[in-house]
């Protein structure tokens, strides 16, 4: 085993739109196991919005990275190396080192997956944050009732997907709205949403009045911006706002200018923001009914899992701000373990 | 008694800012009671925000007004002719009988008022709608916690000077925002605020940073507009926005566009909507917990009673839209009862 282990960090807070010269990728000394702590060689990195704003030189939901900071993230891999009985070598596990190829974990940082029930990647989406996300924002805080009708933005998108297939599972009658015809068709015909809207339509706005003759009671909101306008005079009396994403705003200089207000106060809509890490409590339950319902064929997704390695990161981590991936995703760290002797 | 009673009713939707051309006023027969039904002269009407937009063409919490109907608001009156055993002439009512002199009720659509305990007045603000709004808002679905720091827009308005004496009674830390010299020393010294900040100096949102270096845990938001885009990243983490007026944006021709909603979703922030009147079986409890309060003087506020009769509501309705009114803004509609037997 070498000694290495490549890491992605940022390299100055971006201008505007992100580019591949924000980051800096640099050779460093792979880290050695104290006591109570484990190794890991990262196969999987999950790309998410949320490390955009971490980007930004302001406060967040969590302190800005500066400069020369490793990029943060959820990852999976194997336990290569371990000082805690809890893990050892040969256990698959989720979680956050980061833009890294290997990285410590002790028995608190590091969530345990079985790696015979299901593909390990799953560990970063649907059984894992984005799944708890989709699950707690919907089911707890936007709290369908049958018959009622849900609009989820970013339809195709890694919590989107399942924020619909969700709702369908509670009888409620769910429009997507994502980008371009070839995910809208996705989502209706393989997710199973009753409407898919191409936001890029000429004729979007009026196409959403016609499909919410009821209005609309539950926004499951990933995008923000003049999609956001759109929706808001479509609430309904006592309608409720996930607010989860602001995925417009991100690589925005200038922040939109939301119009629509009044439509809150007028219609008593709630408008409720979380961060799923707050409800670290909230996820064992979430995910073993996910689990249950991907088994059963009523939750589907689609991965897209980058390949080149770390190297490849900042790339496809572009790639999904700027919407051209379909399906949550992925970076492809390492292939399935071939250089150490305990690996499955 | 003479058979008259004047009535004042919407001409039209309003182009922009309302005019008192917006407005015609008529004589019009005065309704006999049928059985159960109580005549009720008004003493006071009740001129509020929420009337303007209900003026515009579009779907709003209630319908909105047509062309040459009455307009709509609180009233406070006695009863001078009765059907209705439970409502005897001579009894002191607040009902809502819109921009008219002489108006019919039941018994479930009155509201006793007790006139020795109090001036009949006050059923109109601080022991009716306003209040109970102020007391839901701020403390349901605010829930401040002693210590906690509290943001009040229009602070010297008749809900938000209610709003941050309840604050200080629950022991938060209470910032107004109020516009003009004049009224931030009014919420200052004669409501007892810990500091009040006029939105229209050069210096308001510095100021702001300064008095907030523990966040604003709580917004009482009257406003909306620029001024809550400048507390929007002053929010704490959990912090809560009880939305319940965006009387900025009223007499707008194009609503404002908040560039803030970035900050509810970074810091897990919760956007709070109510309409008082869902929530009529919260009042009773409210109404007598203030009412305490008041007797006590722990509780202040100021009337702007305007005189002239309902000719006068026109522009005094305007008068309060453009913020030039000083406290709760009110009709004499008539003087105390000379003109029937049985009054008190």
């Amino acid at each position: 085993m070498g000694e290495g282990s490549l890491r992605v960090a940022m390299r100055d807070h971006p201008q505007g739109q992100v580019t591949e010269g924000d980051f800096l990728i640099e050779e460093t000394a792979r880290p050695v196991p104290g006591p109570g702590q484990a190794l890991v060689r990262v196969r999987y990195l999950s790309l998410d919005p949320y490390m955009r704003p971490m980007m930004n030189p302001v406060r967040s939901y969590v302190e800005p990275l500066k400069p020369g900071q490793t990029m943060p993230g959820a990852t999976v891999g194997e336990v290569v190396e371990s000082n805690e009985d809890a893990l050892p070598v040969g256990t698959h596990v989720a979680c956050m080192l980061g833009w890294q190829e290997y990285g410590l974990v002790t028995k608190e940082t590091a969530r345990i997956v079985d790696a015979d029930a299901a593909d390990i990647s799953l560990a970063l989406h649907v059984l894992g944050m984005t799944g708890a996300t989709a699950h707690y924002g919907l089911l707890r805080l936007g709290d369908p009732e049958p018959g009622e009708t849900v609009v989820v933005t970013a339809a195709s998108g890694a919590v989107g997907g399942i924020v619909g297939q969700l709702a369908k599972i509670r009888g409620c009658r769910v429009i997507g709205i994502a980008g371009g015809p070839e995910k809208c068709r996705y989502v209706k015909e393989e997710l199973g949403f009753d409407e898919c809207l191409d936001h890029r339509a000429d004729d979007f706005e009026q196409r959403l009045s016609e499909l919410t003759p009821d209005w609309v009671d539950i926004l499951f909101e990933n995008v923000g911006g003049p999609i956001l306008d759109a929706i808001l005079p479509r609430m309904n009396d006592h309608g409720r706002i996930v607010l989860c994403g602001n995925i417009s705003d991100y690589d925005r200089d200038e922040p939109y200018g939301l119009k629509g207000l009044s439509h809150l106060l007028l219609h008593r809509v709630n408008v409720y923001s979380f961060v799923i890490a707050d409800h670290r409590e909230y996820w064992p339950q979430a995910i073993a009914e996910l689990a249950g319902w991907v088994k059963d064929g009523r939750i589907r997704f689609r991965e897209d899992i980058a390949q080149g390695g770390l190297e490849g990161a900042p790339a496809a981590f572009i790639n999904m701000l700027t919407g051209r991936n379909f399906g949550k995703q992925l970076l492809e760290v390492a292939p399935a373990s071939v250089d150490h002797p305990a690996g499955n």
